[in-house]
């Protein structure tokens, strides 16, 4: 029998988040190193915390591969999601990751492409 | 009939530089994403400029591709190179490569791994 997804959500189970201070500098670079995900976090770094549901970045790439850059973000530390209703919303976690790596996202947010 | 290098040196052709005001940040994050060019990155840091060969390093990987990372630092704008009798000196453009990307090369040289 197929498993039937909870009516609430069109994601199939829910985000798994790995601390900050867990993260490795060659996650973080990597991460970083990326231009659909640096769009993805100067967009979330001009929005308000959780403002911002996954189907509303407006990026060039297929909805699978979308979902691969938000599970990189979440990997690396920079990105917190939880399930509200149908959408998944997204924190930038700007505060653990200068934390952990100081100065990192504000170069990044700072330079351009 | 085979190209004879020049007898003065053991590599073929000069390095070919890219200025770091050049370089881009997704050029800079993966040339420090990688463990083995970290390494490098920290060696030539900890050294006085010109004072490393290629030789000098000690890393687990063959001579083809410590020269792929070698070039790969050229191209991000962290290593300059030049040729003295049959050896390739190093210098890291830590100056050049701060004024590019404040910060950056310090938060690589501060973490572990």
């Amino acid at each position: 029998m197929p498993i039937q997804e909870p009516a609430t959500s069109s994601h199939r189970t829910a985000p798994v988040h790995t601390d900050p201070a867990q993260v490795t500098l060659e996650s973080a670079l990597l991460a970083l190193a990326d231009p659909v995900r640096r769009t993805l976090v100067r967009e979330l770094a001009g929005a308000e915390d959780w403002a911002r549901s996954c189907g509303s970045f407006d990026v060039p790439v297929t909805k699978a591969t979308l979902s691969r850059h938000f599970a990189v973000l979440r990997e690396s530390g920079l990105l917190e999601q939880r399930d509200a209703g149908a959408k998944r919303l997204n924190r930038l976690r700007r505060a653990e990751f200068e934390e952990r790596f100081p100065g990192l996202l504000d170069l990044v947010l700072r330079q351009d492409g």
